[in-house]
């Protein structure tokens, strides 16, 4: 059974239909077993990534304030890997930015074949926040679906496996973290200004998500709604998708691998022959 | 009478129907004259798109060796104007541009609102030595012209003006200016030893072009053809189209531009009125 709900591509989502606190029946202690295993997993297939270099890894990572992009970069993907991972976060525009397209500075980041990037944010806000704060008008950020689509495509149609997952928490659970992080004094930098006034525009970002979940799940680069009331079930669903996914390019990357170690060892026998030869003269 | 062609939208055109020995009946004193006047122009109208701050113009020019890219670019953009104007020569990739979608390295460098951004070279290269040398496969090159109107009309909607020039020459004309190259010590260093392997693949490089040509030119970024054999008259039909674009912007700028100077003087008015009352008192 699948922990993720993967939209699927030219269907019209309803978000309030997803129970953030979906846990499918799992217990803590049984998804934490299985997140250490996928996890143990996705550290060789990231070497497997890195080592064959015919594909790039984006994974985007979108959500409320407080549903936990920062904790699921840490738990799934910086503590365990090895390899290389480069994550980018994306704050308000600098004057710079927003004198080019929206796409601009986003295309800069987006990982080469063989690395792995991570999006905390990205040109979604640009459909989410720009479209519910009015940022921008509406013929703009409506303009911005097919654009976002097209610049999905091209990264996927060079090689790179697109990734984007919703945290989806609860209008409830938000508050309550909020609150939390009012009261403690580690994490009270965190809150910004704008955090409580997101939260009365609950609905308004409810329905921007579904939007352009709906819009913008593609077969190259599909959005994954992940259920994240509970942390350790967001870091399985999140872990297992990447994991499976990635899976599905063993076969071609252990090809390649397979055929690079044959150059490698005809060359390594090249040499020692010479050796030989060289020391018998 | 237009001195270069507008290739229209949904056309397909053959190259050898348009004449690269062509300059419409004018003679060279009289192509220098016009061009000093259309010259001088463009540099108030690039002072103006600079000062309104609203569009930003990115020219591409492709063209065959020796079909006087850069000599076009020292003539029309860089010895006349005061404006800031950034010129990007695109070589061979390197392997870090290799490594990522075709449009990454161009991507990055598209001119910011305001100012002025020459392509020496650009993507279409993607399209044309790609297609000709077979650097990838067919399926590849013939994706990109999608992938390319829609990056173009990602910029044209973020107010990028696109102007795109195809600076044609005769390959007698090519063959006459490369073997003058050869001899002239100060020059031969520009001749690469592909030149010669291109000049022989004309056929080939003509159909490529006619092709990303017929494809490629879009209401928001349209292809100019050029007749390129006369450098006077080349330098006049690009400088020509150049300020008749700007020109259609014109009253939009001075808009902003007068709504900047009450907005402007306002603020100075308040400053003097502030300083006298504080004299008085």
């Amino acid at each position: 059974m699948a922990y993720a709900h993967r939209v699927a591509p030219g269907t019209k989502i309803k978000l309030r239909k997803y129970d953030p606190d979906r846990t499918v029946g799992l217990q803590k202690d049984e998804a934490l077993e299985r997140f250490a295993k996928l996890s143990a997993e996705l550290g060789g297939l990231q070497e497997e990534l890195y080592a064959a270099g015919q594909h790039a890894a984006l994974v985007i990572l979108q959500g409320m304030d407080t549903s936990g992009k920062d904790g699921t970069i840490r738990r799934v993907f910086e503590s365990v890997n090895p390899q290389p991972c480069h994550v980018w976060p994306f704050k308000v525009p600098t004057k710079e930015e927003l004198a080019h397209d929206f796409l601009w500075r986003v295309h800069q980041v987006v990982p080469r074949t063989g690395l792995f990037g991570i999006f905390n944010r990205s040109h979604y806000e640009d459909v989410l926040v720009a479209r519910v704060r009015r940022l921008v008008p509406k013929d703009v950020w409506k303009a911005r679906y097919a654009q976002i689509n097209h610049f999905e495509a091209l990264l996927a149609a060079s090689g790179t496996i697109v990734l984007k997952f919703f945290l989806h928490i609860s209008k409830e659970e938000q508050k309550e973290r909020l609150l939390k992080r009012e009261r403690d004094p580690a994490k009270a930098w965190k809150l910004s200004a704008g955090d409580w006034g997101d939260h009365a525009r609950w609905e308004d970002y409810m329905k921007a998500y579904a939007d352009a979940l709906s819009r913008c799940s593609t077969e190259a680069a599909p959005w994954y709604i992940v259920p994240a009331n509970h942390k350790w079930f967001r870091d399985l669903a999140v872990c297992d998708v990447v994991v499976q996914t990635l899976k599905s390019y063993r076969s071609v990357w252990r090809a390649t691998l397979v055929d690079m170690s044959k150059t490698r060892l005809a060359e390594l026998k090249a040499i020692h022959k010479r050796h030989r030869s060289e020391r018998r003269s």
